[in-house]
């Protein structure tokens, strides 16, 4: 049987004895730096533990070479999980970490710009005193694989990975810790609203809450504020959840389909909320910034027919005036991920030529950013995460605070 | 938001209050017949249950109008749902069952020959005393759209449907209960062999079990056999999945990964066996019909480098021999569903020219055969189902016993 497809390629290496790591790729990842041919970071306290024997401290550069089969691409070859760490053994050295490497060039899939920005799913399949590790990856191609991949192994925030089973025991404390701000989004019963006892709040009461939570950081730019309120609200949500869901689980289910429907919620309220929540924090940002709702941004309003667009700018009675001047209008669409479904956007609003998007995808391919130019679309972006974009795109990128500036300019004084 | 793809799709309509029923259309369903527009078949006693005043028996034809949008094809009208009922009040009338119709013609999804075989998913979303009942529609038109779906409500089995939630109060007894001979594939756990106690059997060992069960059959032709076997070993691995998943979901969970990871394992496994039990059945009745295993025919050898077709005439061996005449060699692959991955079998084996692909999918589309015919595969599907393919197609079509002969043929005299 060829395996082409995701689904199939999960049912194969999902079992007992793997684990996985899942991140999305970065142009560091992905590109040739530095003169010599780089390839995925992956974290040092996960790859020791894996290749235990990769744990050589007094050696220069230590390396362990095992197989790698790229099954979304057709492609195997033997690579090296290496250690870069002259910072410990050589004066000057400033590099103290882990990496596969040995993809021979761009013509493999991991070295191809195009994949920067898409999720990489490593399987490691741990070998025995007979047998030696090797690794199956799958690297998407569409965002529906991306949703594939989420909904196994949950919902992979900026700039993070994620290793599964995640109570694998050996493998506690393999990745960093949510913030100390963000831990404190973990709530108690005593700590949640009284109503939300009774039934999960709304997206919009629990991005509500998070503001709250957060107000230590207020006075943070915009483009930092709403990325750090993205870490809290994950938390937030997760201590909702296991209120909720924790007694109904630990009582035990009474027959097969109750017991996967009640999954298969879960699954999907985590999905809803990872889509919709960051429009509602793109909402709080432009309130706090002194927009007013209704006069200078509406939100979901309609653009023609059933179309609603996440934001628009002024509001949408402007919108439908056709006397208004086009060229004050705008729109922003807010996705937490891009990869295909960004072309949504595209028939959105007819009357808004330039369309904008903001997205916390923390890197897009080049190919992409360029189609999106292509396509009149302007990127916002939160701007820590401009310095990972390639230098030749940065200066067509926005920040959320320049694009703030932008609607203001677009509508003139008030 | 414009709804763009199956997995947002089911976020937005999976929830209380709405009845899924999951079919996969046939000829029937999308081609204008009998000289007036067609509409898909949905039974009585679910259309009845949704529209109370459907239920109109002295009257003919009763119809009620509804809004069905086409989620997947960007469609919206007002559609009727028609009890044809002429049995029932003209003398000599024929007709007594329920349709949707109103779809004005071939350009609707659900009217286009191409949607044949495709798996349609309506979702009722029920009305009150102010609303109106209405539905939305999704007609998968990929390979991964199904699996996503049979993920979601279960594996359909050939000639069936799904109505989901199952447990819904209201939907007990829509559909058709398994055949007997189904039912008594449902076994006690002190019915099963002592080993399936302690863990699941293999998908081997459920189709011996299945033929052991099914004995009352065996002197069916080799097409129905198998047909009703697939639906013994449904009911027999689903008595399995009980014994074992029952007193851990019952028994509860410590926490939300560990009862999720379960749910997934559930819902793979279920996806796995699907998938692999057709090929152990064909090699059971390939054995039944007195093709020697290793001479006659292989079960996954390999034909090139890793590519191991399902079935290859007369072996591995024979095939790898460059002095064997390529002309007495053949492949068949097997798969419970086609859709678009049909094409996997094309490069399994570059040897055999005309590959053949056995199939129980119950409907296939004219333009997917005229695609199989022209890469020259050969389709082999069980007799009771070819009455369902276009005439014009039919003597294309082998049957599993028609296949059977054809390799004894090319084999010669043994």
């Amino acid at each position: 049987m060829a395996v082409i497809d995701i689904v199939e390629w999960i049912d194969r290496w999902a079992g007992p004895g793997q684990v996985w790591y899942v991140k999305r790729l970065s142009h560091n990842d992905t590109q040739k730096t530095r003169g010599h041919q780089a390839g995925p970071y992956i974290p040092k306290e996960l790859l020791f533990r894996l290749f235990p024997n990769l744990n050589q401290p007094t050696q220069k550069n230590p390396r362990i070479e095992f197989s790698l089969y790229i099954d979304s691409h057709a492609d195997h070859r033997r690579v090296q999980a290496i250690w870069y760490n002259n910072k410990l053994n050589t004066s000057g050295g400033t590099r103290n970490e882990t990496r596969l490497t040995g993809f021979g060039g761009s013509e493999s899939a991991f070295l191809d710009p195009d994949s920067a920005g898409s999720i990489a799913v490593f399987v490691f399949c741990l070998g025995s005193s007979q047998t030696e590790t090797h690794c199956h990856a799958w690297i998407c191609r569409h965002g529906i694989e991306e949703d594939i991949v989420e909904d196994y192994v949950g919902v992979l925030l900026p700039k993070r990975a994620i290793v599964w089973p995640s109570h694998h025991p050996s493998m506690s404390g393999v990745l960093p810790q949510p913030t100390t701000l963000a831990q404190r989004c973990y709530l108690g019963p005593e700590e949640m609203p009284p109503s939300w006892l009774k039934h999960y709040p709304s997206t919009r009461e629990v991005v509500g809450k998070t503001v709250e939570l957060t107000s230590v950081i207020s006075g943070l730019p915009p483009d930092n504020r709403i990325l750090r309120r993205v870490e809290c609200e994950f938390e937030l949500f997760r201590s909702v959840e296991e209120f909720h869901e924790l007694p109904v689980i630990v009582g035990g289910f009474q027959n097969l389909e109750s017991f996967l429907d009640r999954a298969k919620s879960v699954t999907q309220r985590r999905r809803v909320r990872a889509g919709l929540s960051l429009e509602l924090h793109a909402r709080e940002i432009f309130l706090e910034e002194g927009l007013v709702e209704g006069r200078d941004f509406e939100y979901q309003a309609y653009s023609e027919g059933r179309k609603r667009p996440d934001f628009l700018f002024p509001s949408g009675t402007a919108y439908a005036n056709d006397a208004y001047p086009q060229q004050s209008l705008a729109m922003l669409a807010v996705k937490r991920t891009t990869k295909d479904r960004w072309r949504q956007i595209l028939n959105e609003a007819d009357r808004v030529t330039r369309k904008h998007l903001f997205t916390i995808q923390d890197t897009i391919s080049e190919t992409q950013i360029r189609e999106m130019i292509n396509a009149n679309v302007g990127l916002v972006v939160p701007r820590s995460m401009i310095d990972a974009y390639p230098p030749s795109f940065r200066d067509g990128l926005l920040t959320l605070e320049d694009f703030i500036s932008h609607v203001r300019v677009l509508q003139g004084p008030k």
